[in-house]
């Protein structure tokens, strides 16, 4: 497969957009990447979202979202893996160009979370469960990751407060990214008081509904050389299954899937996780966040708590997470936050992470999940001009 | 890109499965299409599906597919382009086989819309349209294509009767496929009595509401003649968008998506339209017949339903069309109907396809639309031995 590279970055604000449509959203992001990456008309466009037709009534998204961005005529798809579609938007748009499909794709992620009530929004996402085997028993997607939580808490001994570090850690990234939605930080003790959402996760635990759109431009290596862009070559990409029902894995508290996925990536890339200078990971809930770590193995099983309460995780640390905010802080518009990720990931390989800028960084790593654990998706990236 | 072949394929009747849930019902294909490849495990799953969110309460098919089919750990993708979900999933296949990716993946169309009332059925399936500039102001799916065959008839000088053969000949070809949802012949006078749903289209003019799964093996065209499968080889793939509200379109008559994919799949693999033996196409509606033969290049601008008028797509004429029941009588689980063309243009190159077989064919075009001609993918296969 060929060589390629990520050209284009664009983003809009995480927030609550009132005043622009779920379509609109899009349209902002792609224009703002294709600006960045000097492209006019890419050959394939890929729109990760997940919640449009229960909460906008609108699918067809790649189609509309092509037309809207002034780019009628070309092939268009939309991707779904739960909360991790942004993500699977990405590896569709690497697999076309890596694989000589086309040079210049886009992928995009949208969602206009309150196009739907709170409670609208809510019963979505449990759609990323399995509907007869958990959403049937009244189980929220929170209440999912909450018994893992409980769980995690009972064999490894760890209390909730010790969950801390990495909600302050994100808020902490938050107050200095402008596209963050929640920008101030916070403190152990709101922490501590923080209100309960499913027992054992509080508010600080968690994610936000907003809404966003983040977008790539994804073209051959050797295109980008020409074009003379800073390059960010895509060095790995994998993605990986488990069963989307947690009860029904033999490991609940060990995400395989995002084993398998990182493993692969960061085989395809040639290096180890010990090479990874910082991860982008999907911390929607705390605990995601730590069986992300242990997982990929930034972290023995059991001590992704460790490793956040022993500082490693802040930009300071062995290893910085959600540099700009991740899901927690710059906000989780689910479908989008997989290519958020990505431009996060880029925005510090290039040196343009304003003052969350990590210095020298060469190789990061995002992984996005669409479920608790059930469809994980990876790419290493890394600077190489 | 390598050369790629279909070397397995699968499918459930279409009908009002209310014993099997949506899961089960694509998990039943995989595994007819694994077991004809004579395949225990691809390395992807690409599920083409649109309308489970809305009726079924359930995202993440990737996943949930992969794991209930036996393939957990698998790679595994949701793909939407409304209608043409199914097409969108083979196409995703068909790149990362080709693209080197993974030299084994399957493309699964499901649907289950008897999981709503035909009311949500049809809520949902407006989704297809533009949901702020179409389905805002009430119009359904059947609606905006009744405005376009009203065009149709006032541009060309039809009456309404002249469409009975597409209807005809679909009903025809469905009695003797037992996988077919709608299996009576019906009369050119039960045609013309036939109830109208929205003036001019009635209900012998329209594809019904079903339940239904059908999948497909794809590997490179080296495994395939290694593992001695008989070989249909997929000799062009491609895809194109229009705008999704049709009134946006410079000609609403000429399905342009048709047209570009169509050529760019017929250049792929060498041939004309003149070459193609049979097509199965997205007779949603026989005025989306009508438009696709001619924006495919099968008939001129006009002159699609004088074709049908004179029997040419039959399967005794020039172009036989639906040789299986087509959208409109082996029936139209929406996410699904892209593989079953796909897998019924295996069945005739092979020469499975029982009585409704064409004698010596050898290409063979499918073609499936998302939204009212919005996004459509073409697909050329060819026997080869």
């Amino acid at each position: 497969m060929r060589d390629v590279a990520i050209i284009g970055i664009g983003q809009t604000p995480v927030s609550e957009h009132w005043d622009i449509s779920l379509c609109d959203l899009a349209v902002q992001a792609v224009k703002a990447a294709l600006l960045d990456a000097g492209i006019e008309r890419p050959e394939m466009l890929f729109v990760g979202n997940m919640l449009s037709a229960a909460l906008s009534r609108q699918q067809n998204l790649g189609a509309l979202v092509a037309d809207h961005a002034g780019l009628r005529g070309i092939e268009a798809y939309k991707v779904e893996t739960a909360c991790g579609s942004g993500a699977a938007a990405v590896r569709m748009a690497y697999m076309a160009v890596a694989g000589g499909a086309c040079d210049v794709a886009v992928a995009c992620g949208v969602e206009k979370m309150t196009d739907g009530t709170p409670e609208e929004a809510t019963a979505a996402l449990a759609e990323a469960a399995d509907a007869l085997y958990e959403a049937t028993h009244g189980l929220s997607f929170v209440a999912i990751n909450a018994l893992l939580m409980q769980r995690y808490m009972f064999e490894y001994g760890y209390r909730h407060e010790d969950f801390g570090p990495f909600s302050i850690n994100a808020h902490e990234n938050a107050s200095t990214n402008p596209n963050a939605m929640f920008r101030r930080p916070i403190t152990r003790e709101q922490f501590v008081r923080s209100r309960p959402i499913a027992d054992p996760i509080t508010l600080l635990d968690s994610s936000g509904i907003g809404d966003g759109s983040a977008a790539v431009v994804i073209a051959t290596g050797e295109l980008a050389t020409r074009l003379g862009r800073p390059v960010v070559r895509i060095a790995g990409s994998a993605g990986a299954t488990d069963s989307v029902a947690v009860h029904d894995r033999r490991e609940p508290l060990f995400f395989s899937a995002a084993h398998t996925s990182s493993q692969r990536a960061l085989a395809q890339a040639g290096v180890t996780a010990a090479d990874i200078d910082f991860a982008e990971l999907h911390d929607a809930f705390s605990i995601t966040a730590a069986l992300s770590l242990e997982a990929c193995g930034f972290a023995p099983r059991g001590k992704g708590v460790a490793l956040a309460l022993g500082g490693e995780i802040s930009r300071q640390g062995r290893l910085p997470i959600s540099t700009l905010g991740g899901l927690k802080a710059r906000g989780h518009p689910v479908g989008a936050s997989g290519v958020y990720q990505v431009v996060e990931a880029v925005q510090q390989l290039r040196g343009q992470a304003g003052s969350n800028q990590l210095p020298g960084c060469r190789l990061g790593m995002t992984q996005s999940i669409g479920g608790s654990g059930a469809n994980i998706i990876t790419h290493i990236l890394e600077r190489i001009s």
